[in-house]
């Protein structure tokens, strides 16, 4: 098969195509023909050596997420048959042709959903809901702080507030790009600026704070963020695009009572990712057959093309998902 | 009544006792009268100015727990009759001959215990107990490292921790503490320079990490402390004794899927108090019982000499607690 493969940790530049082995499967394993993957940050990371493969993973073939085709399945699998569409998470190896997971680490595609929306979906929707609704408990009229909300867990993040009856609150750094929230329903947005927030979103809540914060950027903005949450909230840190430590108000954290969660979804055992993926077919996956939840695609590009789509992503004025097909 | 009155903001040194009128008592609420009370630094920070009183408690006279007998009962009180043995946690007030109290705050001191003995109890095992185990999850052979672990709350952590099943590593920066600690089963000890503990705390654990930490300090140990988490450990954070504020490794917070939650009794609602003294009542005091838990009492006092007690205090010498009696 075909895959990227990333070496010497050149960055996108380093990537190469080349003719590898197919994975081999285990009995409670599917092979997967993948017809499109979504870039990430991490696979940025990844291609410069910053960020390596876990064990039991491709360690040079990059790729988080995959929508495809089940063309082979191990002797103890049930839920799947050749045929079947499939998408999901992989700790890597999703730039090929072919992949292998758990069988019940991959999801259903719904048949109104193609290929290229369904590989938009699982890292951005699975981390917003697992950090939202798994982690942070979100519920009705929860106010919800959303950073980066242009980002594509943001823009997931958005729907999923809407989703579940919960009140968001986008911050940006770019007013066109938070434009585009206004398009996905956005009502309530800030344009940040040297890091300030806080008191905007004391406005917008009538003092009382937020009860949930989505942080994808950590950093200088943190104090801030740890200032906008109402008594007992929640911030879920997911990301550190501003930086990956901070000055921390512990008062403030004690005498509010905040919960502050680190979490990341590739780090963890099988028996973690399979309850996402499971919860997350149950109780999301359907809403994009409603049509209530849409895959933000920024562009959908042949997988030839990967490189100028990596440089693009590193460029950070995408909205939404870069897709990838073969 | 005579209560101790803080006036000014002027330190241990501004506290007079003056005769005031007994409080009031609505229909939920017994009296009591106050046979024993103990000091707590939120006490110093109080009569300094520092640490106002939450609405609805007296607001110039401090005192967070006591032990006593029930007085009088409102209309509605079902549980108690006068002359029954209470102890507990009141927002203030408890420095005082009375003290008024919601009927399910209040929790049944045994036969077998002394009220200078129950008066010991309740701030220090509360809070341990709910940082522990209502919030921490501490359960059989979690690896709990205790900061402060002389102290009042350290002290009653320690006790939990062997009464849970759980695995004890205690810090402080006094060596003499500390020994006194081991006298209460304590037999991973670090003593503190420079706020350096957590390759320690590493080789405790062979390579690990802790489940669960009680931090009593913040402050420049606070790194220190996330440091030495496993992987999805959680972090209680009580007290501020070493600053309010702290750089924090948010990397690793991410990385670990670290849980930091910060607590405090004092400011919350109602119901909240009442869960926990429940809770306590019935899962904590039968050990006082049995023998298996025991108050920490450094020292028992006439309420005539608060003022020496209180910098007593200030000069943290003390293994325990100050208890004062009427």
């Amino acid at each position: 098969m075909q895959a990227a493969i990333s070496v010497n940790a050149e960055g996108p530049e380093g990537l190469r195509f080349a003719e590898v082995a197919s994975p081999h499967f285990g009995p409670d394993e599917i092979r997967v023909k993948v017809k499109a993957t979504a870039l990430n940050r991490a696979d940025l990371l990844q291609t410069m050596g910053l960020y390596p493969a876990p064990a039991g993973v491709p360690s040079d073939i990059p790729g988080l997420e995959y929508a495809g085709e089940v063309i082979a399945v191990g002797s103890r699998v049930q839920r799947w048959k050749a045929g079947d569409r499939v998408m999901g998470l992989v700790g890597g190896g999703a730039w090929a042709e072919e992949l292998v997971t758990h069988e019940r680490e991959a999801i259903a595609v719904p048949a109104e959903l193609s290929f290229a929306d369904a590989a938009a979906i699982p890292e951005a929707f699975t981390t917003a809901f697992d950090a939202l609704v798994l982690q942070g408990g979100m519920t009705l009229h929860s106010e919800v702080l959303i950073h980066a909300v242009a980002s594509g867990v943001g823009s997931a993040a958005l729907q999923l507030c809407h989703l579940f009856g919960a009140r968001a609150i986008g911050t940006g750094r770019n007013e066109k790009k938070l434009a585009r929230a206004a398009e996905l329903g956005l009502t309530r947005s800030i344009v940040v600026k040297d890091g300030v927030f806080s008191a905007r979103v004391k406005q917008f809540t009538e003092g009382r704070g937020c009860d949930l914060a989505l942080d994808l950027v950590g950093g200088d903005w943190f104090a801030e963020t740890i200032d906008a949450m109402a008594i007992k909230g929640t911030v879920m840190l997911v990301g550190l695009v501003a930086g990956a430590s901070a000055e921390v108000p512990l008062r403030s954290v004690l005498a509010k009572r905040l919960r502050l969660l680190g979490t990341t979804l590739r780090a963890r055992s099988l028996e973690e990712k399979i309850t996402v993926a499971r919860l997350f077919e149950q109780r999301v996956v359907p809403s994009f057959v409603s049509g209530q939840l849409e895959p933000v695609v920024d562009a959908v590009l042949p997988m030839a093309e990967l490189e100028p789509a990596l440089q693009r992503l590193a460029g950070n004025d995408t909205f939404g998902k870069l897709v990838l097909t073969w």
